[in-house]
């Protein structure tokens, strides 16, 4: 996968669109849309936020059938806090692209990203339906992933390549990213379609366990948004069927977690200004859950995303963060390396280790790994620092 | 009470020190002492991380008699991570200002604050000792106040007098402040004097309590440091008993919540560059725990930080970080304010008041008030903007 280039080409099944709308104040391509051949398998994962979108409430609505012909995906505006005329707007403009496409309504998803409380003016969007349905193309994909950008640097698509008994069967991933404190953004909206041929069952499973481990296991800012969406649709054009269980299955839920992974990890890289993306991997809990809880609570504390900045080996900040977790464990136990270093052991610093710490700091991407014991349960997170991009943003703020 | 001069005037029963030991890599005054005439009632109030500084853990062992004579001070070290060797240093330090003051070491309780993870110099402690003890004075606040700050701007003093049957009893406070996101510091130590006649049992409960609606409703960057402290001392110089649960135990009470109130505000206005001082009142939630919840997850919500620093009456991030507090309430029935302009209703913008809202956000303090619903628990905090000053040291650290 390139980050800057974008790859075209799309996948058996799908036609891939992109337009201006007027949506962004800016201007640009602002309106996207995914349409597959047919009425396929399809699922959705979304965001956790108690206080849910309009697109959000009505994705959830309409993909309990497992199923979904198209995909309506605006930025520029989140339609969000917009209450009854937000889900009447989600509505309409699905329903006019259903028309257009010759789709019934409840076939047709939407997703939103960008100003909260705003209501999403429906009738530019419904104006521009006739453009973007003549924009649709097999070959579309750049287009329809700069039009779902809202402060994303460069567009994020990932693909992977699976042989499946002599057939290549393709999984496609599609994102725009969670900026860092940017104003009204920290939507994360990922789209995943396939050629692969799976039932709606099993690929609810599989974009649940690829979520799991990948946009589940990142942080830019420690939000979560209120339109979080991250839509997958299986073509079937492979002629293979995959099955859960078989050796295809374990091979095609690979594949996902890869293109999520991929896309994941280039959200946090283009986290505004990110100079760093640290893995954090924490072993030795009382379980897994708990080692999730320590690896939230040490990617969010503003003290370590400080140190990493500063390429710091603090490590005093991460065992003080895994501190107040919640979780139990003997601190005079803890171990912590940094890369290959290790900077503390049975809670305490290892002499003459500072600057070969702070050398592995220096990278783009590295490793910190906190044994907190001798327990079983291990997780990890991938996060950033916060960067220079966001100190820009925030000076430039009151200027 | 001022926060940049000092009154150094003391309570009857203490005398206040502060020298240098040489910890701080800068110089100047790094090492305070306060000592009571006898052994006095006292009570504290520790960090809840479970990473904890040495000197946490002896202040913890010995304030169990509710007892103390003595408090010594350091800054420029927390001992915190260090071991077996760091208590041992909290130890010898506190022993040797027992023996020059002529206690026993059971009644010195040790606070430290300043980088973690290097062991307490001890020997330079204990060279310091001489000094600090003939630098005991009853007017000597501000000695002390100077010698426990970090990277504070100003001392932190606060005092209230209450009139008890015709006489004046004293509460002072002298508090040190969480630095936002600066290296090393985020540790708050208060010190409480008063020349009050009250039991150990019932300082520790005024103590409980006033700490509950102060120190542990504010937030700078929220982080809990491995140092936390707050220690309380009764004199009891007053002739006249204050007993709970009667009239005078209230006022005492009363007179404890405004004096670490004030400390605790100044601290949060201190917070490294802090250009906004927020209050945030949660109503309508289903429980005072409920709102508690929502109100810690908004004032550390990076987004909502960020708005705050730029005036933005951005209410969508408000409810935004409340969906994500792990409280049960309906979007649509929220509303938020900000001073006296309702902003959101119903879970919807309210049009046309965007400028009115934005200045109210000019003032260098104001309220927000969410009200989540019909339910009866409240709650509120106290916490700031990501100011300059945090741009600044962090635009300085690479360079």
């Amino acid at each position: 996968m390139s980050e800057h280039e974008i790859d075209s080409r799309g996948v058996r099944g799908f036609r891939f669109a992109g337009v201006s709308a007027g949506l962004k104040k800016k201007g640009g391509l602002d309106l996207g849309l995914v349409v597959a051949d047919d009425d396929v398998p399809a699922a959705a994962v979304l965001t956790r936020n108690l206080v849910r979108a309009a697109p959000v409430e009505l994705t959830e609505r309409r993909i309990e059938r497992g199923r979904a012909r198209a995909v309506l995906v605006n930025s520029g505006n989140a339609n969000a806090c917009t209450g009854k005329p937000g889900l009447a707007a989600a509505k309409a403009t699905t329903e006019a692209v259903a028309e257009a496409i010759g789709a019934s309504k409840k076939e047709v998803l939407p997703a939103s990203t960008g100003v909260i409380g705003h209501l999403l003016p429906a009738e530019r969007v419904i104006a521009a339906v006739p453009a973007l349905v003549s924009d649709l193309a097999e070959d579309g994909v750049a287009r329809f992933a700069r039009a779902i950008m809202t402060t994303d640097r460069w567009p994020k698509v990932a693909r992977v390549a699976l042989d499946l008994g002599g057939e290549t069967v393709t999984v496609l991933g599609i994102a725009k990213g969670a900026g860092m404190i940017h104003p009204d953004m920290a939507t994360t909206l990922a789209f995943v379609v396939t050629d692969a041929a799976v039932t709606s069952a099993f690929l609810r499973k599989a974009l649940r366990r690829a979520t799991s481990s990948t946009f589940n296991a990142v942080s830019v800012d420690g939000e979560t948004s209120t339109n979080d969406t991250i839509v997958a649709m299986a073509s079937g054009r492979a002629k293979k069927p995959i099955r859960a269980g078989e050796k295809d299955g374990k091979r095609f839920v690979s594949a996902l977690t890869d293109v999520l992974g991929a896309l994941a990890r280039t959200i946090v890289k283009d986290g505004e200004g990110a100079e760093h993306v640290v893995t954090l991997e924490v072993r030795g809990a009382p379980s897994d859950a708990a080692a999730e809880r320590v690896a939230e609570r040490v990617a969010r504390s503003l003290l370590v995303k400080t140190a990493i900045h500063g390429c710091d080996p603090n490590w005093g900040r991460i065992l003080s963060a895994a501190g107040v977790a919640g979780v139990s464990f003997d601190p005079t136990e803890v171990a912590i390396e940094i890369g290959d270093v290790v900077v503390a052991k049975d809670g305490m610093g290892v002499d003459g280790v500072e600057r070969r710490a702070a050398d592995v700091m220096k990278r783009a991407e590295y490793t910190i790994r906190v044994t907190l014991g001798r327990g079983r349960g291990e997780s990890h997170i991938t996060f950033c620092d916060i960067g220079h991009e966001y100190v820009r943003i925030n000076a430039d703020y009151r200027t």
